[in-house]
Order: structure tokens, then C-alpha cells, then sequence
């Protein structure tokens, strides 16, 4: 039956590109048992003095900020373990959304597949954007380095082959898809709201992007909630144990760290299953294009660090989409034009590790 | 089975104060033809220069940005009309969503009486936040005044008998639905943004709050496909025809003034259904408190609205829920603890209107 659901899935795809969203409809109804919003830690700041409700200087007032914004829908007979989905750097939950033309993204991929699903919006980003720290933003076009960094192509040309829609509504949708960030980048942050998710949910599969990648290693090592971790195209911030963390590694965007954690910590990440992805137009040597070449380095890292978990009694694997044949993808495969072929792998990556 | 619909979301209500999300558990689910998210209007800007892939400075690249982000759920079977929810001043589309004490939110219960559903979060708002403006933020403790203006009660009391749960949860929930402007409010902007969503959808019904009640004026003399409003205590911005703006209204928080515009525009407004709601904790003479007095100055241009709209043939009802029995309801009637029975008015006049 599952089966079923994704060759339809396919032949919806295949005429998704032509028809765009009206395509959703051909589809089954989405059968939801509860769907809703809520706020996850974040801290509160209190004025001290007395508040004074005619005056209302901010004397003895508070203010509640540096939350995640988290929603959620779990469709009827839900599978076990839900699907915890963090978006990147200068994103927010769209990313998982309605693609950029138009088609499902995975937050209804793996709805229609039987799975609970989350989507975070991390502190100080987007919904969640009131922040404990003042912020100053300036509106700097910057869209021309994005659409190389993310992998489209090297501004104005796309690359050959690559699995994105290359229409200017498309393209409109994807550069509408980032939102500032509220204040100075604090893992600390970050990283102390979203375990209090799983604290609240209880066990899941926590799925990342890119900037929370790293952010995920930490949550895993935060909480045992964390069963699993599939990460698309993990940034920096992979972990190393004290004394075994690699040098860094050179390239055209600055040289890529690693980070250092104790054995103690490092072990938990060897405790669960993960799966990491990247897609296509990685370089195997440098190249001059600092966008493009950071992914050449975080590609050398994270198989890097795989070895090392792994050599714990880790269970880590690295997916060079195009070394399996998968050809075409973007720094968002998730969203790319193939993204049912992208969902199907992570389907069968669950599967096999019994966590569906 | 629309009557046994009601009897049975007023059973869950009953129990829903107790037992909170618990109960969302209880109802049938809910049945999902297509959702997504989109972002629409908006503007670009587009440096001078040709741009640099390696150097990536600014020259020749771009900037999208004062777009609304929209999200949508259309059920099986939809009604003709869908409702579009649009949230206040600091708020976005949590506003709707799940309410601070767990319960459903408009969103939910909208779409189990068989509308489609579309939240919008306004240009320069959470999601939303990519401005063209440069802005800065700064985290001004400001919450107990906002307690006061929302009609929650006079810090650090409730009032007596408000329809709010006065649990540290809630209010820590009730807090973080806030999230700051990106950038000075600029009318144009919003205005600019929102009558496309309605050129996309087609044909709905407005559901404005507070702060977009006067943009939403501006939309339904915009775009002919707004076909009604139900305004939650609209705030600022009544529009009256040239020559007959009213006085502006002294109260403790400042004059209320009205703004005018052409005839024209303003016959418009004759042509749709609109309905007005305020809730209680409103004084009938001017108080000290200003967040509390300005929605006597509100009530009271919305009366006088009333009257020149419907001198020149338009059907608006200003209904002030404690005049009809409904006691205890604060500035967000649509999540306060007896948001079913709100629910219910809009649903009597959406049929009474043969809206639905």
C-alpha cells in the first residue's frame, strides 16, 4: 500500500512540473488527528522596579523572548516516531512547505507517509523573532551570492542539469523564502530551546538543514529523545572528541573548523542512526567560487567525522547523492524538482533502520 | 448536522479548560484537500553594478523583500467562500492558530465547519521579515502593558470573570505570540501587498483583528473579491468620505482620529457585509488607564462608522458582545476560552449573509 502511495507519488511528480500546485489536488486528502502551534523555551527578562499602569514606562515590566516557534500536524494512525524538521541559515519552516514552484514540500511528503510531523522556526528567526538582544538589519542585496552558495547555479546561469525550476515565479518563491536573523548567532540558544521540544514531544527523528546540522549533533547529545538524525548538506559545527578533532580544512570561503566535545558526549552520537545527504556540483578540488566551494570542504569534514563515529561503534552514513546516481541537486534537495526520489530515500533509510 | 457540529465542539469546550490540547485528541479529524504557503507582493531591490561571484559584494545583486507569507488549508468539500485571517499589531498568524491555553484556534475550527482557511503574517512581520527598511530592535520589557491593553486586566489582577486561563503557562504562551515589526509601519506596503493575495484566491471573506481592521477597509475598497469582513476590534483607521470624518475622539491614550478618502473609494465599502465585534471590559466614560480607555474611543468611532456607512446603504453591525449576554471577553475574543460561542456568532451571520 505504501508502495502504491509512492508510485502515485511519482506520476504526480512527473506532471507536477507542468501543472505546478494545481497537481496537489489530484492527490489524497490529507487526513489530519491534530494540528497546532506552540512556543518552546526562551527565556524572560524582567525589569526590575514597579510597574506602573498609567505611565507604562518599562519599569518592573518583562519581556519573554528567545523561543522557537514549533508547528506541528499528526496525521491519523501516525507512525511511532514523529519527524522533527529544522530548516538552515536565513530560513525558516518554509523550507519543508510548498516548494518554490509550487509542488509539496516534505512536510506533506511524509504526512501523506503516515508520519507525525514538526516544523521549528529556531529562536530569534522569523515567528520566533523576538529576541533578548537588540538587533539592527539592513536590507542588503545579497541574492546573487545566495543563489550560488545554495547551489543553483553561478549567477545569471543555472547549472546544466539541475533540478530546479527555472521560471522567474520560481525563483521569486525561493528568494521570498529567507528571513533575518534577530540578533547575533547564540548556539547556546538555540541549542537550549529545542531539546525542551522533545522534552514535550518524546522521542522523534530530528531532520536538518544545512546550518542545524551542527546545532543537531548537540540537541542529540542534549537529549535521548533524539532516536535518529537524517541531515541534508550539514554546515559546519561537526563535534569531535577532545584531542581527535581534524585540522581545518582550506578553501576559497575561509578554512572549515571542527568542534570539540568530551568522549562522554561524543559517545551518544554514536548511539543512533544517521544518515547525511549531499547533493550535486560539489568540486573534488578546489575552486575559486566561495559559495560553491565550502561545499567541498564540508563534504571532506563530514565524511571525516563519519569515520570517527563510526569507529566508536557509530552508525553514520554520507550520501553523495550523485555518487548513487541521483544527479542534479541543489543545496535544498528536499524541495528540488526530484524530491519525491529524495523523500523515497529517506523513507527506505527508515525503514531499514526499523524507525517507521 | 452543521447544529450537532456546534453542540459537539461546545461539549469539547466544556471540558477543553480542564484537560487543554488534550481534547483537540477527541474531535474527528480534520480532512485536508491541499495546503501550502506562498509568499505574495512585495518589492525588489536591484543594486547597480554587475556582480561579482567571487567577491560577492553588493554590486549587481538583489533584494526581495516586504512580501506577506501566506499559508493555507482548503478541506473536502470546501464552501464557495474561504476566510482570510489577518492578525493585529505585533501579532502574526498565531493569532489563529492554537490559543495560548492549548485549545483550537479559528484556524481549526473554521476548517472543521468546511472553509478553506488562509493565514496571512503582514509585509515586515515574523515570517514575513525581510524588509526593505533598514530596522533596529530593542527588547523594551513592555508585557504588563500589553496585559492591559489586550483586556486581560490591570497588572498584575485578572479582571473578574475574564475568559482567559490564568495559568504561568498560558501567559508564558500568551506572551510569545509576539514578534516585532521589521521597520517603520508603512501603510502602503501592507495595502500594497494584501489585494494580491485576493487577485490569487479569488473571491473570500476577511477576517481582520485590531490593527488590520483599517487596513482591511483599504483592502475591500482595493479588490472586489473581498466579499465581506467580520472585524475583531479594529483599532485605528475608520475611513469616512471627505467632508464627514468625525472630531477626533479625546481618550487617556490620545486623540482617536479618522481618516478620509473619496467618495468613490468609499461607497465601496456600501456594497459588502461587514460585522464589527468588541468585547467586554470596554468603560462607557473615559478612565485613566490609556491602553484600556482607547477602546472606548474604538467602540465609538466604530458606532459612528456604522452609521455613515449604512447612511449610504451598507450593511454594518457593531455588535459589543456584553450588549448580547457574551460577558468576559478580552481584545482576542477568537482565542479566549469561550472562542467556540464566538465562532458560533460569526458562523450565524456568514449564513445569514449567505456567505457560507
Amino acid at each position: 500500500m505504501k508502495k502504491l502511495l509512492f508510485v502515485s507519488a511519482l506520476y504526480l511528480f512527473t506532471i507536477a512540473s507542468n501543472m505546478g500546485a494545481q497537481t496537489i489536488k489530484k492527490q489524497k486528502p490529507l487526513v489530519i488527528e491534530q494540528q497546532g502551534s506552540f512556543a518552546v523555551g526562551g527565556s524572560v527578562i524582567t525589569n526590575p522596579g514597579t510597574f506602573d499602569p498609567i505611565t507604562r514606562t518599562p519599569e518592573g515590566q518583562t519581556f519573554h523572548g528567545d523561543h522557537a516557534y514549533i508547528t506541528y500536524q499528526i496525521p491519523v494512525k501516525a507512525r511511532k516516531l514523529p519527524l522533527v524538521f529544522w530548516h538552515g541559515i536565513g530560513q525558516f519552516s518554509k523550507t519543508w512547505e510548498t516548494t518554490p514552484d509550487g509542488r509539496e514540500g516534505f512536510q506533506n511528503i511524509f504526512l501523506r507517509r503516515g508520519f507525525g510531523v514538526y516544523l521549528i522556526t529556531q529562536p530569534r528567526r522569523g515567528n520566533a523573532g523576538r529576541s533578548t538582544v537588540p538587533v539592527t538589519i539592513n536590507p542588503v542585496p545579497d541574492e546573487q551570492e545566495w543563489f550560488s552558495t545554495f547551489r543553483l547555479g553561478v549567477w545569471p546561469d543555472f547549472f546544466d542539469g539541475v533540478q530546479f525550476d527555472r521560471s522567474e515565479k520560481t525563483l521569486n518563491q525561493y528568494f521570498r523564502q529567507m528571513t533575518p536573523n534577530m540578533g547575533a548567532f547564540d548556539t547556546e540558544v538555540i541549542t537550549d530551546a529545542i531539546p525542551g521540544l522533545f522534552d514535550k514531544i518524546g522521542k522523534g527523528v530530528l531532520v536538518t538543514h544545512s546550518h542545524s546540522g551542527g546545532f543537531g549533533w548537540l540537541t542529540a547529545m542534549d537529549n535521548p529523545n533524539v532516536k535518529a538524525i537524517a541531515s541534508y548538506e550539514p554546515g559546519s559545527g561537526f563535534v569531535f572528541p577532545e584531542g581527535e578533532v581534524p585540522d581545518p580544512i582550506p578553501g576559497s570561503s575561509g578554512a572549515l573548523t571542527a568542534n570539540s566535545v568530551s568522549m562522554e558526549d561524543f559517545m551518544k552520537l554514536t548511539k543512533i542512526p544517521i544518515i547525511i545527504y549531499y547533493g550535486d556540483f560539489i568540486p573534488e578540488k578546489q575552486i575559486e567560487n566561495p559559495g560553491i566551494d565550502g561545499w567541498r570542504t564540508r563534504l571532506e569534514m563530514a565524511r571525516k567525522w563519519r569515520d570517527v563515529v563510526n569507529k566508536y561503534g557509530g552508525d553514520v552514513t554520507v550520501v553523495h547523492l550523485p555518487e548513487i546516481g541521483i544527479k542534479g541537486n541543489t543545496h535544498f534537495p528536499f524541495s528540488d524538482l526530484n524530491n519525491i526520489e529524495i523523500a523515497d530515500l529517506l523513507s527506505e533509510w527508515l525503514k531499514e533502520k526499523r524507525l517507521d
